[in-house]
């Protein structure tokens, strides 16, 4: 199985509005993320998936840096057809070389993450490495929450990362990702915060899950002039009756398909994976794949049915071949 | 008439939780900005009244760069009383000696107006002085607004500020005030922003009426990873359906509150009011003064009336003396 590193740069400009046809129903137009999505999307079918990692089978005459054969991880780009594939053309700008003490199917689990993650707290938060300020991480053992924590605690070395998390197991595992202070979201995580009598003050909230139900205690729990950063879509958003003014606290959406989507700052994310490899192989950011199946109908069934329940650890990972030693590889 | 520079320096720690009844009604408890208000505002009767331009009386023994008989002008705390009286106790810190060139009513008109303005530009959208990017600002002629065009265009030098004013007498107040393009806020201002074929993107919207009105055109127009910042509170708050998410934008509060409601950065309005004295005596800033009104029972009905009628231009000032020679103003 090989992935293809692309000939085109970028794609942005490629793009032609497509007449897709709109639900009639216009309450059921899904605008969920990205209003003008039908416009910029694929002709049909869309497939599916976006992490993936796998090996170089030809690349385009204006790829300098790499070369069939070569094996690599990427995360996709929401206009371009997916890696739930057996051969998927992609932005030769947006890959990486594979850590080399990761299997495929490890590899594969990253990247959609922690580049999210990295975006969230080095791009948007503006965290500055060293920085003496607190963190709160909504889902901490969540994808996306187990990479963060991980950046913040072990990449921008803050002194406070408290996460969320909620049965023995969850906390367990954030603790390993980087957790300093794990508080129970079934419970008041306002006055859990408060328990803890924390030196450093909380300057910046992650909201990984449910965002409306967070901002509230977010508000409550940040210093004056603190930050949110959500990743995650909602339609209420309260504001009125919460700290979010009285504090001017700012907020910010964090979502990875931004630049593929309007073709802006296109090498960037093969930067941060590049930075990725070498984290992963001094040790000092851990791969948090939880589960594997395989590259099947079933497993994506299985996969899809895991993140449904709400209950998922870390990631799952899909692969051609279960041990994941060669191959493609997505989660 | 005098004004005083007092000898507590903060006040946060002296304030106490006093016990005011809410209204009996939950819904009519006033959470507008600050949920916890009645917590620490002063005993009653509260006098109203932010800005307040006078003369010193007298000062407390810590008070070292301020003597009776200066003349200076400053905006309040939310949690003091105000400045509708013939004395005032202010924090130190937060008074600036008044610019040579304004009478007191003129420089009474500034303060809360550009303090807020500056608090909005620089320090929560963090515009870079000499930035290629435009801003979009709603309301040009208001009170704030006004304001914010002339640090946008004068102060930190961008090339492009967008304004927003309906009438024709508003529209070239605007200009004077900074403007370099004006757009209608009673038609399409995404059409007419499209229209105007910028060659710098707008990377900046600052919102001063209406904010559940201008959030989705603001998402409109803004490029990816652009902010949005408010002043103005509101119960409606539309995020779903824009492009908010997709394009990952910011959005934040500015509360000029904020500072002296928490106790921090004590010394920063008194700093922004020397540097905004400088400004207005070298005439990059001017003053907005529109309107001047007696300070008394007629003068504050004609104003608060004028206000509410929601067509003010720049500032209503209100002086002890009409002619604003000397003594005491409020606006």
């Amino acid at each position: 199985m090989k992935a293809i590193a692309c000939t085109e740069r970028g794609g942005i400009e490629t793009l032609k509005p497509v007449t897709v046809p709109k639900p009639s129903d216009p309450e059921g137009y899904d605008v969920l993320d990205y209003p003008d999505y039908y416009t910029r999307c694929p002709d049909p079918p869309h497939v599916l998936g976006f992490d993936g990692a796998g090996t170089i089978l030809s690349t385009g005459p204006s790829v300098k840096d790499l070369k069939p054969g070569d094996d690599i991880f990427y995360s996709g780009s929401p206009i371009r057809q997916g890696s739930n594939a057996q051969y998927q053309l992609v932005d030769s700008r947006s890959v990486a070389l594979k850590p080399n003490n990761l299997e495929f199917v490890q590899a594969a689990a990253m990247p959609l993450t922690y580049i999210t993650a990295y975006e969230a707290l080095v791009e948007r938060l503006a965290i500055t490495k060293g920085e003496d300020a607190g963190i709160l991480i909504v889902n901490g053992a969540g994808g996306v929450g187990s990479v963060a924590s991980q950046i913040a605690r072990w990449v921008l070395e803050l002194p406070v990362v408290v996460t969320t998390a909620s049965r023995e197991e969850t906390q367990s595992f954030t603790k390993q990702m980087g957790a300093t202070h794990v508080v129970n979201h079934r419970e008041d995580i306002v006055q859990q915060i408060k328990d803890l009598n924390l030196k450093t003050p909380i300057r910046y909230v992650f909201i990984t899950s449910r965002t409306e139900q967070y901002l509230g205690p977010a508000a409550a729990v940040l210093e004056p002039f603190g930050k949110i950063c959500s990743i995650v879509q909602t339609q209420e958003f309260p504001q009125y009756g919460t700290e979010m003014m009285a504090k001017s606290l700012a907020f910010m959406w964090c979502l990875l398909g931004t630049k593929p989507y309007y073709g802006v700052q296109l090498e960037s994310h093969g930067e941060i994976l590049r930075e990725l490899k070498g984290f992963v192989e001094e040790g000092k950011v851990k791969c948090h794949l939880k589960q594997r199946l395989g590259l099947n109908y079933e497993g994506l069934r299985k996969a899809h049915e895991g993140l449904e329940s709400g209950k998922g650890i870390g990631k799952v990972g899909l692969s051609v071949d279960l041990v994941g030693e060669r191959g493609k590889a997505f989660t």
